[in-house]
């Protein structure tokens, strides 16, 4: 799960190395969420599996999950939406673009289920030049839990050290 | 950390044990953050030392983090304002009311230094008999990092269990 797949769709596994590390969907940190998002059509799509300790009361997964997964399912998907509008898809040879989180938005609609697991569908609102707005559901069993919204920006130089 | 102390001051020690599960702020959760939540005069206030896994990128904290101390600095501070509105205060034997979010929204103003300190003050704008709106700066060394406003209310009797 920690190793780049050639095969693998999630632009996640294409982010640099030292864009990796996110607890969130950085695939080098071994205790992170290791969250994936890919294209499904025009959508995108992230699925995880909570751990028994994503509780907030017992049966439901804790707030701060929720808009965990929508915030890197959501920087995820405005590098797929970026890449894409440069004619990419992941796996091809160019650098991906990498995105960090200006504003994120969640709209709690009912509590999450604990122990199943949860499909976030994105849906790309807006792609400005450096700017991306990403529209996202969250559900478990087709029951529609969470909504966000989020605006993502290509991270900044000064971010990402000397590489840039 | 995981036990009630009689002195403490934070709410989060005060949930009823039902509601001490949650991964953000519940005192049972041994993997959990533990977040705490107290009076400072009018304001609230919430201090966390991040773990080195919750990083973003190399320096800087993960928005997810960000996200869910807001969160549950906010559905604290909720809970404070309710119970200090009833003439309560941490210690007191009456139960705590418990908020859950109903909705979370975070601007990030500027990355988050991850190694130091984060504070978060909060502000109570608005409590009504089962809701309450708060407005939290999210510092690290005094400088701010990170802006939400939560909507929080009463917990439904549904999430709460037999005991409701």
């Amino acid at each position: 799960m920690l190793n780049r797949s050639s095969e693998s769709t999630a632009i996640q596994d294409y982010y640099p190395d030292n864009f990796s590390w996110c607890y969130g969907c950085g695939r080098l940190n071994e205790k992170g969420l290791h969250v994936k998002t890919r294209w499904d059509g025009d959508e995108t799509l992230t699925e995880f599996v909570p751990r028994p300790e994503h509780i907030a009361i017992p049966g439901y997964v804790y707030g701060g999950l929720a808009a965990s997964l929508i915030d890197c399912h959501s920087t995820g998907s405005a590098s797929l939406a970026l890449y894409r509008r440069e004619g990419h898809e992941p796996g091809d040879s160019e650098p991906v673009p990498r995105c960090v989180t200006a504003s994120l938005h969640t709209d709690f609609i009912k509590p999450t289920p604990l122990g199943q697991p949860i499909v976030i569908r994105g849906r790309i609102k807006e792609v400005g030049k450096k700017k991306v707005v990403v529209q996202s559901e969250l559900f478990v069993n087709d029951e529609l839990c969470v909504r966000g919204e989020v605006t993502a920006v290509l991270a900044p130089a000064a971010m990402l050290g000397d590489e840039n």
